[in-house]
């Protein structure tokens, strides 16, 4: 193997002006994503700086059969971008060009690299918004969003990556180049490759040029948190919201115990300590009447109590709220660096029913949970703490809480995971809730685009 | 082969409850779907009366190696439902049950052979809305529309109908019922089969039940017709229109030739005989206020002469302006049953230099051609009819007549089709168009899903 290795090195930096490392310091980089726990052993790392180079890796890759594992900002929590199995990372950070903003079409042509708030800058100075917002977008890549299909707290209003891409250059295994759509809005040629390509999580191809859908950016919004006496009720605002035609750009909700802990960590004090549940609402609109108007619908709705609602008259307030959301994690990953993050799904009347039967099901486990996430769209986050549990003890328990978890998802008629994709961790729950058949066709297709398998293996699933 | 259909017609006859017919006056009805000019040879029809039933014919048919054609409201354009190799034809009309709108996750649960325009009314009593609007709304099937990914006026605001499905059940050629997705709004899990299988227009799999998402319905709408001195002008307002923010629901060109077709059919006058170019705009919106904003600002714009522009200011003439784009197509059927049906996608800029360069390449011909579409996205129809030129000189001439239109459409950034599909009569021109390893992509994905490549045979491509 090491002389196998040897040579696609040699092969490489022939073929490649594109940059090679694997001193010890690079590989350690790339051994980890941002998944809590996981760690793989790189062999190599190529840092591609135009397609070629990528058609050329993936080519030699492939004559040698050595697994490569495509990588964009390393933001993923699912394992994507870890080399599980060893192999050769190839970074796609350095191709990070914005080729262009076509404003008269509303087109943004871009590198895999690109940081996606980088293009949300960007866009921005011709009035224009490119709406998907993970989380992470000021470190994230418009490749791994591409690859992961990333959500974002305004896909209630907005949708998700996969709602914006109009184009891909790609490339196969065997390093041909496929370009598919391109800077128009419909297209029902051939297959859906781009429908196929979104979240696959860089098991199929490696994506080197993107097409996305701007929008003209909203004028104006308005922030607001609003305490609730029960996460029912937070929850109950959302259809009340929906159903009276009041569509803010962002729905989120925070349980008790995850504000609490985003206000430790930040060292504020709670506003409403009493609340049991908040919801973050972003409304936006291109005038203030408009926003103002559904701000008064709200308050005349009988649900919320205009005392407690804290609306954001500055851009510090605004800043502040949202940096409770924002830091939820963070203050999580402070508190206890090892824990379990669940992303599942359900249909959002069934939030409440799921988030319970999830807590009853922990409680004989004594573990703390956080819950918050997308009220608006029923993607919940679900985070675990190990705390000052012995890291075996918890390391065990790992696949039972996640089967408590999974199941009561199922039970509701959600899903594994809404935003943060199957990846490594979660391939073992696919491989369970997921039919045979489900199972079998998802390998055909792996092998319709990767017949040798070396394409980011073990994610999603493992072929026979 | 005749016995090999008597043996399966005899085993389907045992296995199903769905009836199976085979007289002459069925298997006309069925040799053909609304493509022009395009009859094929079904040996049997079955009516699909569940899931099990076309488990049962699929994994029946596999066994005989059969084709089978599934077919919905068989109202394509492209061959889509034509059994142009003879088979099986599939008929899903007779499972056309709206199982349920579930008004709380605001989606509805279908079966395939639901009309689109029944979705929509019975949605619309919940205050809901299926946007995605093809103009054979009242007798296309949500099924077709999903195999299809059909798209349609609303498109430039609200998307096709790609982004209104949250979940499928489908049939695999073995017979094996997979679903995919449901009632939750996002999805990281395993591929993404939604997305493969909208638009690959029955060649992957038989779609037997929908989930489709619902949007609060606009409480009003407003619609107008203005007259432009240019096609130029006119596609130019809609760049104007965006940029400064207003969202039309639908924006609609009809080049001069269009709309006098249109009058003279319906035995109208023609509102502004001198213009070149008419824009149907509809605003909606949940206020009178905003509508009314919406328009002072077009008004504003300076591009619109207050004077010319039609408000419709009753239903009755909302109907009119709308029956004069709908029936463009009637019309031209009724002055040449014989013509060709394109409807290539390209940036929104490039409509114009397009359809220029389409015109000045098709004069040598003498062929008239009628131009009109969805000037909001780039996708434009362009039917070329065959009037009174002798129907084989008409015949020989058409692949000349689509290379090029397809050409200039490349030449633009664009693509064969933003909406009807590849389906029979483009196969060719994708085999052109695309390079060879996107086509032999589509084979190995057509593989993945149908090894022996009995379902829709002959559309998309050809396995060899």
């Amino acid at each position: 193997m090491r002389k196998k290795i040897q040579q696609l090195k040699n092969e490489l930096t022939k073929a490649l002006n594109a940059s090679i490392h694997d001193d010890p310091d690079v590989l350690e980089k790339y051994a980890v994503d941002e998944t809590s726990d996981l760690k793989g052993n790189p062999w190599l790392v190529v840092y591609a700086k135009s397609t070629q180079d990528v058609s050329i890796t993936l080519n030699l890759c492939n004559k040698y059969t050595i697994p490569v594992i495509p990588r964009g900002a390393g933001t993923g929590v699912t394992g994507g971008a870890v080399p599980v199995s060893g192999g050769v990372v190839l970074s796609l950070e350095k191709m990070n060009k914005i080729l262009e903003i076509d404003t008269e079409n509303m087109i943004a042509v871009c590198e895999p690299g690109v940081i996606t708030g980088q293009l949300q800058k960007e866009a921005l100075q011709y009035g224009l918004m490119y709406p998907p917002d993970p989380a992470s977008l000021d470190s994230c890549s418009l490749g791994g969003n591409v690859a992961e299909g990333a959500g974002g707290p305004r896909a209630v209003k907005y949708g998700t990556t996969k709602d914006y891409i109009t184009g891909l250059e790609f490339v196969l295994t065997d390093g041909s180049i496929i370009q598919y759509g391109g800077k128009f809005i419909k297209n029902a040629t051939g297959y859906n490759l781009t429908g196929i390509l979104i979240g696959s999580e860089g098991t199929l191809a490696v994506i080197t040029k993107i097409y996305c859908k701007l929008i003209p950016s909203p004028a104006h919004t308005l922030d607001m948190l609003i305490p609730f006496q029960s996460l029912h009720d937070a929850v109950q605002m959302v259809y009340t919201l929906l159903i009276n035609r009041i569509r803010p750009a962002v729905l989120e909700f925070m349980e008790e115990d995850a504000l609490t802990l985003a206000a430790q960590y930040l060292g504020q004090d709670m506003p409403h300590p009493q609340a049991r549940a908040h919801l973050l609402i972003q409304l936006d609109g291109d005038s203030y009447q408009e926003i103002d108007q559904s701000l008064q619908t709200i308050l005349s709705l009988g649900a919320v109590d205009p005392n407690t609602i804290l609306v954001a008259q500055s851009p510090e307030q605004k800043e502040r709220l949202w940096k409770a959301r924002r830091c939820i994690r963070e203050a999580i990953h402070a508190k206890s660096p090892v824990f379990l993050a669940e992303d599942c799904s359900v249909p959002r009347s069934k939030i409440v029913p799921f988030l319970t039967g999830v807590k009853q099901a922990l409680t004989p486990y004594g573990l703390q949970s956080i819950m918050f996430g997308h009220a608006g769209d029923g993607n919940v986050h679900i985070d675990v703490l190990k705390n000052d549990m012995p890291y075996d003890e918890f390391k065990q328990l790992v696949p039972a809480l996640k089967e408590i978890i999974y199941t009561e998802a199922y039970k509701f008629g959600g899903t594994i995971t809404g935003e943060h994709g199957t990846g490594f961790i979660r391939k073992d729950a696919l491989k369970k809730f997921a039919s045979s058949q489900e199972l079998s066709l998802y390998k055909r297709l792996k092998k319709a685009f990767d017949p040798n398998g070396i394409l980011n293996p073990h994610k999603i699933i493992d072929l026979d």
